[in-house]
């Protein structure tokens, strides 16, 4: 193995924290939507972060293309993106006001090094190219990660049928607007050539709390939460004046929601104690607005529930205790639930000797060197449960993500690019 | 105490049936608009309904007069309006596309009662008039109660100067347009002689699923609970990524609602377990549409909180565990909450004496006698707050009320006119 590249080349690194500077700046600047920013998948705000990096790589002498499922695809001048190479993959989208370095900071370091191996790799090789991948937040259509599963034939026709936050445009035609194969994606069709990609390296925040709290800069994940999931569960009870009702010939269904997420809570509570990983989530509730008044008892509340886990058996085994909840709710307050379709994720291991790797080159620059698992889901859990050997590399951030106030020191993000950069010019 | 008049006249009471029948038929068939009927106030359907009423009763040989608040008045044909006298009142408006019998029932009910007294009292005594009232509904004014609070000089500036649904014209104009003196409700007069009520009985639907529930045709009401208010309480904790804030670092404002929730359910059933009268409801709740997102723990959450009970006391007790109970939750939970204004409806008592006499006339009668407490306001509770004994009959029915599908037995309705007449021939 020879010495990182970035040893050698540690005059430049001035240079490449301005180049990054630059580029958050006028990501920012071009997708800022609200509070935040807002990089709505194959609409505008995505499209403009994917335009912003196009442009960027070409002007460095880059090449760019768009693969059959509508993701950007940068290579080396002399790379024909078929033959066996490193991906450094990450995402353009966003949620709706959301921050500026979830995806976009994956994005910006893969730009980074392949601008850098332009510089220094002999002509001829070609270790890694970029993928920038669009779709991988839910938000939209409820769906995640949805530019690499339509990569590798993941998409389920009920996804293409999705419609944008339930009313809008179905994914399909969000698909067929950026000129992606539709017909292949619905037949299921692998559409990355297999030999193609030797590994995938994602660098990503973390989009959580323990890097911060540890004072880990960055560190090396060992897996991703996989997470099972209903988009929208409906309680129905009986709506009524809420003056005349007496409580025990209420069926009130915002009581028994509250009711449901207070059993859920308790038990997840108690999983936590025995060492469990798992988090729950309901991001969406809501009475029918419609119909909803603040004197009458509420028929109807809608809600989404997420639960995730790094454990394929936690999953399950609180999927059960989320169903026999909901019947005994039913049962007491007199309600009913109805549910869309289970939505799973897979849970995903890094590849250990990816792992092995970083740790490595991780050492070698002088960092310290940590793994953790990752509490978000990622492209890198679809590439490693597709077979490609993955890994990922997590930059500190501030303040979670999804949200505006989301936040990175830049010193941390070189450090991650740094990493990224041994790991990719020494060839996979 | 006499025997009951309607025990005399019990041949009668087909010929009352058919009236009533044809009555409601004709309510009905004037007023129907969309689904159910639509009598606004202050406008076409209410009117349209009083001009049936004064159509009858003057057919019967029954005085019909307007009040200073343009509500119509109804009296023997030897009755001056201003000695004392049993006022049987109720209401002529409806909510939107509402059920005919919310009202209408208790002005129909009163409307046969004086065309019984005028053929069976002797002549010169004049136990009951008829009241009937306008703007009972808070649906196009903002403001419940309206046509009684006018006469007691219980109408704001800031109700005179609300608009019809947010945009149209003022109640001012709404008022002006039946002649009502605006000028005098503006300063607050008393416009109904202090001397001239010496009880108010209403008779009116029960709007709730009790005595559908405990089989009772008849029941005689003990109160009119008030309610206190906030339209919109504001939950605050913190968004963040769903998959990587571990439960320890939360500030979920959804399972913060939820929380609060359970916790004054608890209390609630304590309470009903202790006696006391109460019903709370959150008829309203959402998380952020503008933000929320499965994958995002919700930062933001509103709500409506609304308690009624007949008592002020367990009303301003309950009020301040809520706040209490908010407290705790900020505390436990890391989040806030933000209200807006309280509103506060005083709640009523009915008199004594009266609720004495009516278990006495439906005992007489061989109905079930029942006790039960108003969960909707009435025009009564003006009346009893103003001073003036007031009692109300309640009559089953089926499907709630302020909905098209609000219903009412025939058979049920004339029990609660035998009662009322029982008690009006009585005299006061």
């Amino acid at each position: 193995m020879n010495a990182p590249a970035s040893i050698r080349a540690s005059a430049d690194s001035t240079k490449w924290r301005a180049l990054a500077e630059t580029l958050f700046d006028e990501l920012r600047k071009r997708t800022s939507g609200g509070r935040g920013v807002t990089r709505e998948c194959y609409a505008a705000g995505e499209q403009a972060a994917l335009e912003l990096f196009r442009e960027t790589a070409e002007a460095h002498g880059l090449k760019c293309s768009f693969d059959r499922a509508g993701n950007l695809v940068v290579t080396l001048p002399d790379d024909d993106g078929k033959q066996p190479a490193i991906i450094l993959g990450s995402h353009a989208d966003s949620v709706p006001e959301g921050g500026n370095f979830d995806g976009g900071a994956g994005v910006i370091a893969g730009l980074i090094c392949l601008i850098r191996l332009k510089g220094e790799i002999l002509a001829g090789a070609s270790p890694a190219r970029l993928l920038v991948l669009r779709g991988e937040e839910s938000a939209y259509y409820g769906r995640a990660n949805i530019g690499s599963r339509a990569l590798f034939g993941l998409l389920l026709c009920s996804d293409l049928e999705a419609k944008r936050r339930g009313d809008g445009r179905t994914l399909r035609e969000a698909l067929q607007s950026v000129n992606a194969d539709v017909e292949a994606i619905a037949e299921g069709t692998i559409l990355i050539p297999r030999g193609s990609a030797a590994a995938y390296l994602e660098l990503h925040i973390e989009q959580g709390p323990v890097m911060v709290a540890r004072d880990l800069p960055t560190a090396i994940v060992t897996g991703i939460r996989g997470n099972l999931r209903h988009r929208r569960v409906v309680c129905r009870g009986e709506a009524g004046h809420s003056g005349t009702v007496p409580r025990w010939l209420r069926r009130d269904a915002m009581f028994a929601v509250s009711d449901l997420l207070m059993r859920l809570d308790e038990h997840w509570n108690r999983l936590l104690e025995r060492g469990l990983d798992l988090v729950i989530t309901t991001g969406i509730c809501s009475t029918d607005s419609e119909r909803h008044a603040i004197s009458r008892i509420p028929g109807e509340v809608y809600f989404s529930f997420e639960m995730r886990s790094q454990s394929y058996e936690t999953l399950e085994g609180f999927y059960e205790l989320f169903r026999s909840e909901c019947r005994a709710v039913s049962d007491q307050r007199r309600v009913s639930f109805e549910f869309d379709d289970r939505i799973y994720a897979e849970p995903a291991k890094m590849d250990d000797n990816i792992i092995k790797r970083l740790r490595q080159f991780s050492d070698q620059l002088g960092f310290q060197t940590e793994l953790l698992p990752s509490g978000a889901g990622h492209d890198a859990a679809i590439f490693a449960n597709a077979g490609v050997p993955s890994g990922m590399i997590f930059v500190r951030n501030q303040n979670g993500s999804h949200n505006p106030d989301e936040s990175m020191i830049i010193d941390d993000f070189m450090r991650g690019v740094e990493l990224m950069y041994a790991f990719a010019s020494a060839g996979s």
